[in-house]
């Protein structure tokens, strides 16, 4: 049930595949059960490794003996960190940002210590997979347990066990003499934050905690590897960014990327969490040792115990405004878990914190902390759930105070072209309001929500996007279909995003695009698919392909015609001659090799404007005040979307972000003991939603085209997961009078609340 | 033993990596059996697919019951040409010429009768390979038998069994109003060919044989296919050219080319063999009925019996020169077995015949000429090594009734600059004479050759090399690398030899070329592997897409610097802007990613002058009269190989190529029995020589730069398997007085020769 806001607005689609919802180009493979998954490579020869994993949250391994493992009838191949090269101190760049590669290879082999239960120690490769569990059990690892620290807080307070003796605070000028938790401290600051508070005539300060929570893609992490005899290494493996694996690979055995082949497979979901190495280069080193094909599969407990939740955070926002309800100050401390190593993000936390209002006075302090979890890694709009959940209810206290309709507050306060984020950038044309009043506007908001214990909340959240490096090759065929190579990896359907912009450029239909995931040694460089970067990016890299076709394309129709190619142009999928002269793209294409050499295309794109992302969430719910237990009736997500390349697809990202948000805002969380042993690790006991447990997920698409994409593309991928816990808070406040300050809001953590309250009525 | 002329004239290598020999990039991978070849191709649900052959060499088909097989527990599918696409009566471009579709599809699978002993007539698709082969068995085919035409003399005569009630000689005028084995007849003449003869000193006109013999490749054939339900299907084989692999495939199934992904594997040879389909629509139409994976593999008896073996044919030469050695007619009578369907290689033939030579007055007749043998297919120069076997004889006739230095004949007469083809085509510049040269001044000419029974021959040969298109895309990696994706199958290391014209144009070394062979869905349309056309054209294609990368990298430097793109200059590898500003290669990749979007370059080539390849080879010889065995003493091939782009190559195509003439020349043949059955349908009785069969063969490269190429490159691949029938015909000669016109000169051939002679010591 979507709102095309184009569509209701009346204005005329400009144009014919863009905005349409053809079948997807890898839909018969996946339903049938035809698509080649990580699990489902089959090489001749290959064998199985296993990974040792850490018991322990947080000690020192003294010694490792893998003597008894590697006498095991079987066993091939048992490797440590000491088979990684040594990484040195360097730090490098890994196509999203900067990080120290020791702290990479230690997280993917334990060096000196361990700093997580699950972290991975060793790895057996072995003929049968039986074999290499049974073998990894014989590796005698001696260890020094230490006492582990398992929250921020807790790892930010003097005299709390350190994880690591060789990290400093030394941002801001702050640099400690001792080594810290706390990994990095930053600070962006916008105005005068005194003067703007001693405006406001309300001024609300709260302290918030979320979980630590994981992505839970449906596919566990897996790798395969052909280290050759040359010295070259193939990669079989699921992963959001082919390139990253590559480097990092390189990086971690100590070879050049070129001797690194990555061959993508399909993959069942990321949202971030497959962008990090884990057991890539482990089956790349055992493959090494062994000289034949290793696989390296993950079950759901590695996954939850071994790969990078995202953070558990604790927040302070202090927000004030006067009483016109135009905010006049804002304030917020995030401190975020890194897990085991440095490299939260908090980073992106704080960029978009505040992003969703203009914000005079502002100021925002990050802190990156380690504690002894998994090493934390991006999850859809990594950072900004936190923050969002913690400024939406502030945000929704003030309105409640000044007593003021929280739509009409955003709209009042919303980022809009010309407003400068806390931490610095200016907005470009953006859609944060349009956003608002199409909720304002829609069926749901003017429904009013009768009933005992129900209330509606509403939220908004910005996601930045980004752009970063795409490349891809297209190819005419004589049919007059193009064959499409991009380096995208495909996890939400991009393909058919990228396929159907080369498509509009040429003027033919998406099903005549044959689009392809290249591997690494057959398309051009091409950063991950994460930061909501692809359609917009590898998009605007296809319609450059396109261009580079159609340049062809006239320059043959001229020689066909003997005219100057300068009277020959590319309309709407025909070439237009003198005299009437006309060819169809298809007619030509059959000519093309009579007439000369093969057409190919090559695009690339390096966009500098992602385009902001905005979307504003109303949701209605019924707590049953026994129990705590939050059902939602109904769940309305609109979003400006800049160009809904295919509908259908923006709407499923809407939907699956906005229950992913539900699942963070109500029921996920890693539980540990005391000891730093998660107790929840598997997915009966992690609970992410099911159908069951939501409503379809109703979406308003509002089309604010983005000013630095040829066809308007803004990343819509991430920013739906924002609203829905805080959205949730503040209707979970209508419905039964608590506020919510702890993530996630279970029954027992609401229940909690409302005995606390000592209220189980419904607050007004 | 490998001279090289460029380096013994003593002239400097021009290039830095054209000339050099580095080491196979896929190297590795053969030596230690990681190539992935069709047989090694594992789908998950793979069956196995098995074809019914005719066990008769001509009979009509009656009828096909195949509810016997179908019931068979475990056969998932059965099929028949009703399963292929009605072809109609559609001549088809097929990259290399046109083609009747009804004729490739009834080789495909018999339609209304077989043509020859091994046709395919139906297929199995099951569980397990035997199961398959069980339920084949019980196909139930009513046949009535015809009698067979197997040589082409039989099949020209009247009243001999037709194969086809449909074709008609139909060129020159002389349509036939009755239908004939003969399907073609076309004629090429130059000047005024009775005067030539009249002017003529010494006549000589024989007539020649030359039996059918197989290409020998060592991969059988194979295919694997998926059908999918979305009307897609993948097709992985060996073949020489994944586009005309599509091409077939589409047009055999009725589907469009798009809906055909050809992926090619490693390749164990092809020859000119593996560029029809077989295997692979069956492999396809066994999946689209059963939804699963196919696999279908032939065995050495299939490939022998039931692919394309290289005509038998009968030739009539007529040569007439003057006194002083010089050329003044000659007339050449080529009728070459089709097999079973229309198109042998008897076009190609009558262009090379006499290309060698300036012939003032010329006449050719060529025959196509169907017979109840496989269809014939092209192996290796298709059609000029008979046509040569039979003018390089009779040129030796007249060298020794002229009295006359066979190289000196051919020093006086040989093609140059200017220098008419018979069949039209004025030569550009071209090594003839050089290449006779070369062997004048070896080592090996100028050693006396003594001993009884044992004789010296030379011959020459000429092969005009195709063009074609090609395409190929190039991507630049940080590490100052690149990545090769091209579209030829690599069946003699073309990839490297592609790769070092990309390295050569670049600056860089072929080490720091990835080349990967693309599919059909990854690349740009490109031609066959044959021809000798792939380091030719291929190689120009990857010029070009260097050329791109360097226009590219120029731009960057010159934004890097802040300069003018115009005042920036790409030289030897290196960036060279304005006031000593200067970037190696590797140094600008490194930084591409920090300054923009990524580097790819497109390369594509639809080059029209490939240059003629010319050949003389010199053997000795020494014949045992008891048993009439030749053994080959010494063999030295001289050849004009354009630029070497890889030397190794150039050199093992040369001794590939006079290796493979040895067989054919001393004893490669099919035995067929009256029935039309072949009787040595193994390795072990058709005998291809064995590496104790010839010595090392010594080459020449004789450096001649096509001027048709940027590099100056040559198609080297074809010629060397033209002269030596002829040189090993001539050496007998001079051994033992016999002149041989029958081929293979196998012992009890030779033997038959001196016994009718009624001599058997050596000549003079």
């Amino acid at each position: 049930m979507a709102t095309d806001i184009r569509e209701t607005t009346g204005s005329q689609p400009k144009y014919k595949v863009i905005g349409s919802r053809p079948i997807r180009h890898d839909g018969t493979d996946k339903v049938t059960g035809r698509a080649i998954y990580g699990a489902d490579v089959q090489l001749n020869g290959m064998i199985h490794g296993v990974i040792l994993r850490s018991p322990h949250a947080h000690a020192r391994i003294k010694s490792i003996d893998t003597s008894k493992a590697e006498a095991v009838p079987g066993v091939r191949a048992v490797v440590t960190c000491k088979d990684l090269a040594d990484p040195g101190d360097r730090r490098v760049e890994l196509g999203e940002g900067s990080i120290i590669l020791k702290h990479l290879s230690a997280n993917v082999l334990a060096r000196d210590k361990v700093l997580y239960r699950g972290h991975a120690v060793a790895a057996v490769a072995a003929d049968s997979v039986h074999v290499a569990d049974e073998a990894a059990k014989l590796i005698r690892v001696e260890y020094e347990v230490l006492p582990p620290v398992l929250t921020v807080q807790e790892a930010m307070k003097p005299g709390a066990p350190l994880l690591h003796e060789d990290v400093f605070t030394d941002e801001m000028g702050e640099k400690s003499k001792q080594p810290s938790n706390v990994a990095k401290h930053f600070r962006h600051e916008v105005g005068d934050i005194a003067k703007g508070f001693a405006e406001a005539a309300v001024v609300i300060e709260r302290e918030f905690h979320t979980a630590t929570v994981h992505q839970g893609y449906i596919e566990p992490h897996n790798a395969t590897a052909i280290w050759n005899h040359d010295g070259h290494v193939t990669v079989w493996c699921s992963t959001q960014g082919s390139f990253t694996v590559r480097q990092q690979v390189a990086e971690l055995c100590g070879i050049p990327i070129s001797h690194v082949k990555v061959i993508p497979t399909e993959i069942g979901g990321g949202f971030g969490g497959k962008i990090s190495v884990y057991l890539e280069p482990v089956a790349a080193i055992l493959s090494r040792k062994c000289g034949k094909p290793v696989k390296v599969l993950m079950n759901r407990t590695d996954v939850l115990e071994g790969t990078g939740p995202t953070p558990g955070s604790f927040i302070r926002i202090k927000m004030g405004a006067d009483a016109s309800g135009k905010i006049t100050a804002a304030e917020a401390y995030l401190a975020y878990e890194a897990g085991g190593f440095p490299g939260s993000p908090v980073g992106a936390g704080a960029m978009c914190v505040f992003a969703c209002y203009d914000v005079p006075n502002g100021r925002v302090d990050g802190y990156d902390v380690v504690v002894n979890k998994p090493r934390t890694n991006a999850y859809r709009a990594p950072g900004a759930t936190n923050a969002a959940f913690a400024v939406e209810t502030v945000v929704d206290e003030i309105c409640e105070a000044l007593k003021i309709n929280p739509l009409n507050f955003r709209i009042k306060n919303g980022a809009k072209k010309g407003t400068r984020r806390v931490d610095g950038p200016v907005f470009p044309r953006v859609g944060m309001i349009e956003s608002v009043k199409a909720i304002k506007n829609s069926e749901h908001w003017k429904t009013p929500l009768k009933g005992k214990y129900r209330g509606r909340g509403v939220a908004s959240g910005f996601w930045f996007n980004c752009g970063l490096k795409s490349a891809c090759s297209a190819t005419v065929n004589a049919d007059g279909t193009v064959g499409l190579v991009e380096g995208s990896t495909d996890i939400g359907g991009s393909r058919t995003g990228i396929a159907m912009q080369l498509a509009e450029t040429l003027g033919i239909t998406a099903a005549e695009v044959t689009p392809t995931v290249g591997d690494t040694d057959s398309v051009g460089y091409t950063d991950v698919t994460g930061g909501s970067r692809v359609t917009f990016a590898t998009g605007w890299a296809a319609h450059e392909a396109a261009l580079d076709i159609q340049r062809q394309m006239v320059t043959r129709a001229a020689k066909i015609w003997e005219v100057p190619a300068k009277q020959v142009k590319y309309i709407d999928g025909c070439l237009i001659g003198p005299e009437g002269k006309r060819f169809t793209f298809k007619e030509l294409a059959a000519q093309i090799n009579e007439t000369g050499e093969p057409i190919i295309g090559r695009g690339a794109a390096d966009p500098q404007q992602p385009g902001g992302a905005f979307a504003t969430h109303v949701v209605d719910v019924e707590v049953d005040p026994e129990t705590g237990k939050v059902e939602i009736l109904r769940y309305t997500a609109s979003q400006d979307v800049g160009t809904a390349i295919h509908p259908s697809y923006v709407e499923g990202q809407i939907q699956g972000g906005a229950v992913q948000g539900i699942g963070w805002g109500l029921n996920e969380e890693y539980f540990y003991d005391a000891a730093g042993t998660m107790k929840n690790s598997s997915f009966l006991d992690y609970r992410i939603p099911t159908c069951l447990d939501v409503p379809m997920i109703e979406t308003i698409l509002v089309e604010v085209p983005n000013p630095g994409h040829p066809y308007g593309v803004r990343g819509v991928g991430e920013v739906p997961i924002i609203p829905p816990p805080a959205a949730l808070a503040n209707a979970i406040y209508k419905a039964v009078g608590v506020r919510m300050t702890r993530l996630p809001m279970s029954p027992p953590n609401v229940l909690h609340e409302i005995l606390a309250k000592g209220s189980s009525g419904q607050s007004r």
